[in-house]
This record gives C-alpha cells, structure tokens and sequence, in this order.
C-alpha cells in the first residue's frame, strides 16, 4: 500500500488537519521510461496555503480530492529510464504519496555524502536560494547598511541574516519567542533580534536597535511588521516583498496604513518577489549557497518532523511558528 | 514696494487663503555680487503642501511668516554680478517675492526665443524631467506595453502619458472630467481615458481598457486610484510612485487594503522617487524632451493663471483638479 495526502476542503482561515485527507491507494507499478519514487523529506512552505485558495495566482491553485504537491527529496526504488538507477536521490516538485511513478522530468539527483538530503529542501533548494536573489537582487545591499528581516528565525529569514552578515551588514532579526531571538543572536551571528511576542511597540523596538534606520527589510511577515519597520525605512530603503504569513489566513481584505506617501518622500522600493523569476541563475545561487556551507559562513538549521502522516500537522504548525529554521519532514 | 507671500500658519487639511499672507516690503538693493530678480513666472506644485507640514521629509518644511519657495522664472533687473546682465532670464528654486536679492548660484539662464518662459516649468523644468526619468527610470517600459496614469491631465501626467505614446506604449489617462478627457485623448494622443468623477466602479473601468492588464501604473494620485490600478496589475507589473494628491490634505493617517500580498503573489514593484534623485542626468532629459517638444512629438499644455495676489489660489486650485497641464501664475 502506499498513502497518499489529498486536499479534502479548501481551508477556511488557518487549515485543520481535517482540511486534509490521507488516503491508501495500491502501490504504483511503472512502465518502460518511467521511475518509481519512495518520498525520503517532504518541504513543507507557507506558500502551499496561497495554492489552497481557489484563487489565480502565479502557480495553479491544488484541486479538491487531489494530491498537494511541495518540493521533495525522494529514493528510485525502481527504474525504467535510463537516466535514473536504483538508489539515486532525487528532488523537484512531487505530490504528497509515500510512492509515485515519475518520468524523472524536472527533478535533478542530489547526494548526501556531504551533507544531510534535507538541505536540499532548505539552504540548497528553493529557501536558500529565495533568501540568496531576494536579498541580493531586489535588496541591492551595500556594506555597513542595516537590514531588518522578519520571520528571522523561520527557514528563508535565518538564510538572509546570515547571508547579511556575510555581505558585511548589520542584521536585525523578528521572531517569536526568546528561544529564537537566542538561537539568532548567539548561534546565527545577528547582532541583535527583538521578539515580536513580548513587544508592545515593534516600531520603536526597531529603532532602538536600527538608530540610524533601515536600509533594507526582508519582509516574511507582513502586516503590523510590515508598518513598523516602514516607520523606521531610509530615504532610498529597499523592501523586498518575500511573504506575508500573518495575513495567509485571513479571511477577508485585510486593511493597514497607506504606505504610498512614505514610499515618495523616502524614495523607498517595495519589490514582491517569487524564487523562479530567478531561474535561470539557480546555477550560480546553488554554488555559491553550498561554498559558504562548506566554509561554515552559512548553518543549516532545520526542525524536521518524523513520518508521513504528520505532514499536515507540520505544514499547520508554520503559522504558529512552531519550526526553527526549514521545517521538513522526514519519512522512513 | 514689492509683495512677498509667507506662509502665515500650517493648513489644517486643505489650504485656505488665509494659510498665506501678502506682505509689503520695500524694494531690495543689491551689494557688489549680487543681481536683483523680478519674477515673471511662479510654479505652484503639489508637493509644495508637504513642505507646508512641521515634519520630516526630503526637503526641510517652510517656516512660520517666511516665503514660500517654487520654481521660478525670474528677470535680471540689475546685476552687479559678472555672470549676469540687466535683461537675463533665470531659473531656480526662488521666494515668492516680486523682487528679490540673490548671488547667482544654483540659478540657470533660460531664453524665451523658441518656447514660452513658462515652459521651463514645466515640460523644460523639474515638471517635465520627473515625466521622463520616473517613466523610464522606474517604469522601464518595453514597447506594447500597457500604461496607466493618475493624474493624466495635470503637469507629469500630461507628460508621461505622451513620452508613453512615444516609446510605443498602449497609454490610459484618469482624470477629473470629460473636457480633460477630451484633451487627453483628441489632442495628447491618449489611447483612452476614465474620468473618476463619473466612474463607480474604478478597477472595472480600468479592466474594460486594459484587458491584458496594467504593466505600468504611474500614481500621482494615491489612495483608491492605486487600489484600483493594484487590482489590475500584471506580472512583473511597475508601480511609479510620483506622488499622492488625494492624501496630501488627510489630517489621519489614511489606511487602505494591504497591497503586500498582490506584490508578492504577482512580483510587482512599487517604487517612490522624487526627481531630485536623478539630478546629474538632468541634461540628458533636458536634451530629450527639448528634442520632442520641436519635432511636435510632445505638446505643452499648461493653465496660466495671472497675478501675484493669484499664487496661493492657484496653489489651493491644484487640489481640486482646476488646472489642465501644468498651473503656472505669470507675474507683471
């Protein structure tokens, strides 16, 4: 048998394991030019809950009673083309099956003699490389700017800061709890991060961090974040769009302060971004994002969750920032 | 005697005449250096109303019972400065004095032979280059593209939406009438054009003529405009943030819905600028729009209104949509 996850109901608000439906299907045999697939690490991303919506967006929304799909790093087990053997490690976009056949288009063989398969699905796969063009792209950073990142502690925010400090900046991190404001400022290298939590004013908690303002905020967050660090944005600032989580499950238009009039008389960028607008130059992300973890500039933190059926409870528990770094989730 | 214009007390919302004061001095003399000014043409702009706030900005704010300050075109009416002679006519940030002292410095010389004196402030002037260096700069526009332009019959619209004619662009105007429509399309060369006073459902009509989208929305307006337009953004689409007329006499801070789902989703950028920002390129757009403006390619439309008494008016005028092209007050 092999079980496969199914989009039962399109979420209302944040989802529910019984948005979910995981189903027993036989175990697929294959054909002459295809691979049979065993799912080793499954990417579970915020961005998944956009998909959710019945809605255009730049990537098809799933269907009901059809399987999620999200990045993962998945085993041949059997092979029918001769391009893949028995053993090989592969990702790409796969659905949510412990098993599926696969013409092998579009994934790519990774291996993990040097590193743990699941980077592939964090700082080598599409979070290290959003934090990587995002930041260097659309944030143009110059050495001795302040960058602000919010979501700091999650799987694209811990790879910015870093990415930061190594560009030569100063880094201020947003997050959660205590545990995460330490995990950046005494294992990441942030030179200060403030927790959202225990935070009455987020505008002035960033200006006493940021007395000289920010030059570049990476906004995983948006929302009430977003607003206190364009309180405290410098004439010719850069923010660069990367998500907005707290608003993913709101269920109507959510509303905030214009923020047109600053971006004129600061002379301010707001620039929203996907990964694959990038594609052509992943080639160039992937080798310099694998030499800064070689010299150990760069840690791969991750929060891997274990088994097939917890994926959806894994997925659900990113909007209560439950993961430090990428969350994965490991199947045996 | 001659008549300054001070600015008697901040606006509280939309400026009033008795914001302003007309005062009386007695004619300036001038020492060894100098050259005394008649002034014979006084822009009133928009971004003026911020420098009237007690606030922050990229400019510093006009002070309590001093002059107003514009860009004017101004008369050599005696010089004891080598650089200049009885007769010249200059350019620059000046009072608004009928007469006034001044060194020289960061003033240009403009000659009136082949074009009116009032066109340096506007299609010649800082009018005419935020037009060109926010479209092209900013917008970066490719032909058979779609633009979008707030404020179409005022000074930048007017301009950008013909330099968008120029480069190959499919060009829609929104203004505040149907004599400015009429202008826009019947002699600006416009593709189309909405007048927001008669139109409910802004994002519909926006949608009927731009069916393939908006790649490019220049907002001098702000507030719904740009929500209307943001509903009608495409991929990749450019927001050129000029300005935002419709808040600049809000009194609370204006909220609106958040856009930074629609920039993420659709990797839209929205950038502010104020033209100052390209100021060593001036003399390239200088060249370019002096070229249109004699093949016929750029017409100059302006709304000249008469008097020094007639400057603050003229000033309150632009918020309510009175002036066609660029509002200039000639002075005798």
């Amino acid at each position: 048998m092999s079980k496969t996850i199914v989009l039962k109901q399109r979420p209302d608000g944040t989802p529910k394991n019984n948005d979910f439906e995981i189903i027993n299907e036989n175990q697929p045999s294959i054909k002459s030019g295809e691979i049979l697939l065993k799912a080793k690490y499954v990417s579970v991303d915020p961005y998944l809950r956009g998909r959710m919506r019945d809605e255009e967006s730049y990537i098809e929304p799933f269907k009901i009673n059809k399987p999620i799909a999200s990045t993962v790093v998945a085993e041949v087990v059997e092979s029918k083309n001769e391009k893949y053997k028995e053993g090989d490690f592969l990702t790409g976009m796969l659905d949510w099956k412990e098993y599926q056949v696969h013409t092998g288009d579009n994934l790519r063989n990774v291996d993990g003699d040097s590193i743990s398969l699941s980077a592939y699905l964090g700082v080598l796969g599409l979070t290290g490389l959003t934090a990587y063009f995002g930041l260097n792209r659309i944030g143009e950073p110059k050495k001795g700017e302040t960058l602000l990142v919010s979501g700091a502690a999650g799987a694209v925010g811990s790879i910015v800061g870093q990415i930061g400090k190594i560009k030569g900046l100063r880094v201020i991190g947003i997050a959660g709890s205590d545990e995460k404001v330490s995990l950046l400022t005494d294992q990441l290298g942030f030179d200060a991060a403030i927790n959202y939590n225990t935070t009455d004013d987020m505008a002035a908690a960033i200006k006493e961090y940021a007395p000289d303002g920010v030059d570049i905020y990476f906004d995983n967050v948006g929302s009430y974040t977003l607003d206190a660090a364009m309180k405290n944005i410098n004439r010719f600032g850069r923010v660069i769009n990367c998500g907005a989580i707290s608003l993913y499950n709101e269920t109507e238009q959510p509303t905030g302060p214009r923020l047109e009039t600053t971006l004129v008389k600061k002379s301010v960028k707001m620039q929203g971004f996907i990964v694959r607008n990038f594609e052509e130059d992943f080639p160039e992300g992937v080798q310099q994002l694998s030499k800064w973890l070689k010299e150990g500039k760069l840690k791969h933190e991750e929060t891997i969750v274990e088994g097939f059926d917890s994926i959806p409870q894994a997925f659900i528990d990113l909007f209560d920032g439950k993961n430090k770094g990428k969350m994965v989730v490991k199947i045996y």
